[in-house]
């Protein structure tokens, strides 16, 4: 079990692509998704994995992730996610202290990146990048199973 | 990924306890379940398992389980299974060529005890043993998820 705390904001401009690294082709799903539990399904590359999370309590949430076969990743994402599936190619991009993940989507929602970084606390200190714009940490359309339901394009 | 049939059964007397093994404990609660799909984490024993099923065709639907740390079941259960969780014990009882899985229920639904047989096939030919009674496969009553939601000392 681990607990989730994240950060997320707009990106401004493609500066942060002169310290990515080569970036990983993320397909994701939700099977279920309400007040109390999130159930995701994910292809990162050539491996995949099960996540569920907890109620979200401020930026904080119960996590548990499994190592899943990707063909079990596949039938689930075919036969039983809400659609769209998410398609997006995910940089790490180190800034201070802290790798961000910034995830520019495809498919659906093609046109929108995002950058999230990861906290050990809620009151964790970090180093704001040039190219971060708005934080959307509390706007429920950034919201990944949220963009499954209303694609960017349909914005 | 693997393809679930099965048949269930009210049970008449106690004559199967002479043929049964030892019993195992069952803890197991239900993390989301709509028409789409069913979400269960179970601690069988001294191991847990999270599964993932599909949607219901008839008696057939898709099946995926995961082995699972048990404190990771444990705090499932806890902090986000639908409440109450299902206790019960199971018997597995040889009839023919069939193992059945007979569960005796604890907690809310003490005095249930059900009957089920596991088939390869919808057309395939078992045994029916003299201790069952009424089948109740097509009954939501009976659904495990439906005991959680509304256990058997309430009807």
């Amino acid at each position: 079990m681990g607990t989730e705390i994240e950060r997320k904001f707009l990106v401004k401009d493609d500066s942060w692509r002169a310290s990515a690294a080569a970036g990983t082709r993320i397909l994701q799903g939700y099977l279920a998704s309400d007040a109390k539990i999130t159930v995701r399904v994910r292809i990162r590359g050539d491996a995949a994995f099960l996540t569920i999370k907890g109620a979200t309590a401020g930026i904080r949430r119960s996590e548990f992730e499994y190592p899943i076969p990707v063909d079990d990743a596949e039938s689930m994402l075919c036969e039983m996610a809400i659609s769209p599936v998410i398609e997006k190619i995910r940089y790490q991009v180190p800034c201070g202290a802290h790798v961000w993940d910034l995830d520019v989507f495809a498919g659906d929602n093609a046109g929108l990146v995002l950058a999230e970084v990861e906290l050990d606390t809620e009151e964790s200190v970090f180093e704001m990048p040039d190219w971060a714009g708005q934080e959307v940490s509390d706007d429920p359309r950034y919201y990944n199973v949220n963009l499954a339901r209303s694609p960017f394009r349909h914005w």
